[in-house]
């Protein structure tokens, strides 16, 4: 069996393929939904208590009250402090990148003055509270940890409550590092349903949020579902995807690396690579056969590039973009030397990498933009997590008394063809002289 | 049995009954769940067929094809010109002032540069083809029209089709003149869980669309649950709502009016008015039960007030405005003659009406700014419909080779830390000398 799929966009069967390689389907478990809800619902009746109990059971952890699953401070700053120098310094670099990239996203109200002398405007303010979830066990991310709290730092929320699950009481040193480094204001090692839940109604303990963001398993993103709408969550981020479009220039092996980087995430990440070349793809398929032995992780890469991934042989350079456009994927390269030319083209994609030096693997850690990107082709109508994400925007409207009395006709006027009296009432009374 | 409810914060059981008044618990129905789950796989899977099926069915409509259920663009031109003079001047009025805000909110991208000549930056692109949904029937709002359909126009999307239901084959020639005046590519008579299904998987006749905004009826909004994800969305809406904060200073009269212009819409719509003056809310309640006669929809008013609206007494004006941002108010008026001092207070709200010349009713027509906003306390942290929502970011990253060489040491780092060694090779290779 080859490592990776084949595709010619001149096949007759190509849209069907390339369909289902993209399925998206998530059969989302009603066990799993069913379980969530009976956990959302116990915390939400049963506060500290049931979050105590859960996480007593499902992570095994022994303590006598969730005040006992607070991080301390200073286990966070020891945590950043004892970090050794290169990792320490990596952080940091990151995490300088990567406020500096949020910086330039913060947004500002405006009031302007219209004919009559009416100011009209926007105000934008940060979050009171936000909760941010963090994965923990074998898939402790410190990049992850970054990429959610800066924004909401650099936006000025309130306070910042990061949540945690540390089964066996086993904790990430770098995942507290990060928290610490990035201005976490409180820890809890609760994780799953429970912690979105605590974090959705509040109990005794862990503060009632605004917004939930980060990733997590099934039960996490379920209980993000069932709690949208209370507050506010992230979207819900499917496996991870990225495309490269190609002319032939990008060096075969760096090729086969950024498709590895992209597999190596789980199963169910998907690897593409469009080119019109074909003797290209040979060599980049060639590559991958000789650089998979020496991948740690190659078990995983190979499940993935054979259920998901895909070389896809194009005609020419437009009807390479259009499949790009059709994917809309999570990450995109251009690798061609000069990517500008190819931007126009190109509609959706959460983040594009331009050129031959800049893998989307730069993106995942220290490039500065936020990793948190859309998946599953909702780069068509969504954006990168960001500082807007955390900001919030309310309508100013100041109407002078001229002012009033020149919007009170019209105003009057379409309330009546709605056929809301009160309204129009509400208006004529602005538009009478003192 | 008064009017409308009393409380004073100062009362011991403020809290409670405050509380039972916002209770926003939405207990949606399992039976219309179910039945939209089965339109919209109905639709998904036979697409026009079911679509003309539903229709005839629900809406009473003789046809034999979806492409007849479409109005055509003479149809729309001709509303608009056959309107009487009056309501057109009001239309075209707001229309104008709805655009100049909007244009005001269109955002841009921007590129930068790091100190290793790495360019790092933010496209913004307007969103393919977006669908606008329009309530028919009696509650046909020709302000929500152009509420929807200018801000999408404006951020440039391609192509924007409205769906609105057509009873017994009525529409409302207010709701196609507003639709053409806002430049509304296509509009389909259809309605229901079915137009939401049609828009978001599209049909032979139907295209699909990439967000579906606007609002509707217990169906609709089940059915725009359960297509989020493929597509965008706006927020669903709750009931209406109107928080006044005034220090006595707003006409009795007035006030009442204002109370009674968001009790109109329905049953559910809640009115409440906070003030420190006792003697104050009794002229305000005097006034609205003296108004209440001349109120042709005085039945609904009635009953919103009664069950859900209140004159609440506060003790100053700090502990009234904490009472705001409990409420998070979708609309509010600060009805005082400075309200700009008042305004570093308020954390939340959908809508900001200053002084006594701005009635909650200028916005809802022609102020400017959208009235669709964030209700039930979803102010707390989101923002009113805007350009924004039709616009999507992708982050640039366009390394150079001596800026990726940079990059290359701390994303590996990173990824060895995280045991991500695909991406640490795929950012190594781009730290190599040449």
């Amino acid at each position: 069996m080859s490592l990776i799929n084949r595709l010619e966009t001149s096949a007759a069967d190509f849209d069907a393929r390339l369909g289902t390689l993209l399925d998206r389907e998530d059969a989302a478990s009603l066990a799993i939904e069913e379980r969530v809800r009976e956990i959302v619902a116990s915390v939400r009746r049963d506060g500290d208590a049931a979050v105590l109990d859960l996480t007593r059971s499902l992570d095994r952890i022994r303590c006598d009250s969730v005040a006992e699953l607070e991080v301390p401070a200073e286990r966070l700053r020891s945590a950043l402090e004892n970090l050794s120098p290169a990792p320490r310094r990596a952080l940091e670099f990151a995490e300088r990148r990567i406020r500096r990239y949020a910086e330039q996203q913060k947004e500002s109200g405006w009031l302007s003055e219209d004919e009559f002398g009416n100011q009209l405007g926007q105000r934008v303010t940060p979050l009171d509270r936000v909760g941010v979830y963090v994965p923990g066990g074998r898939a402790a991310y410190p990049s992850s940890v970054l990429m959610n709290i800066v924004p909401a730092r650099v936006a000025g929320v309130g306070e910042i409550i990061m949540v945690v699950p540390a089964p066996d009481g086993i904790i990430n040193d770098l995942v507290l590092a990060a928290a610490a480094l990035a201005g976490v204001d409180r820890v809890f090692t609760v994780g799953g349903a429970q912690a979105v839940a605590a974090l959705a109604f509040g109990t005794d303990t862990i503060p009632p949020v605004d917004k939930i963001v980060g990733p997590g398993n099934a039960y996490v993103a379920g209980a993000k579902r069932q709690v949208f709408g209370r507050v506010g969550i992230d979207s819900i981020a499917g496996p991870s995807e990225v495309a490269i479009y190609t002319d032939g220039s990008l060096d075969p092996d760096w090729a086969a690396l950024d498709l590895f980087a992209q597999a190596e995430h789980d199963e169910l990440a998907q690897s593409i690579l469009i080119c019109p070349d074909t003797a290209y793809l040979d060599r980049v398929e060639a590559a991958m056969e000789r650089l998979i032995a020496d991948m740690p992780r190659a078990e995983i890469i190979r499940a993935s590039l054979q259920g998901r991934g895909a070389l896809i042989q194009c005609r020419d350079q437009a009807e390479g973009l259009s499949v790009v456009n059709r994917i809309a994927p999570e990450h995109l390269e251009l690798a061609v030397a000069e990517p500008e030319a190819l931007l126009p083209e190109v509609r959706h994609a959460g983040a594009i990498f331009m050129g031959h030096h800049s893998p989307e693997a730069f993106g995942d850690y220290c490039a500065g933009p936020n990793h948190v990107l859309p998946t599953s082709g909702t780069a068509r109508f969504s954006s990168p997590l960001g500082v807007y994400d955390f900001q919030k925007r309310s309508s100013i409207i100041h109407c002078s008394q001229r002012g009033g009395q020149a919007l009170a006709g019209p105003a009057r006027a379409l309330a009546e063809a709605e056929g809301l009296d009160a309204h129009a009432r509400s208006a004529a009374v602005r538009g009478e002289p003192e």
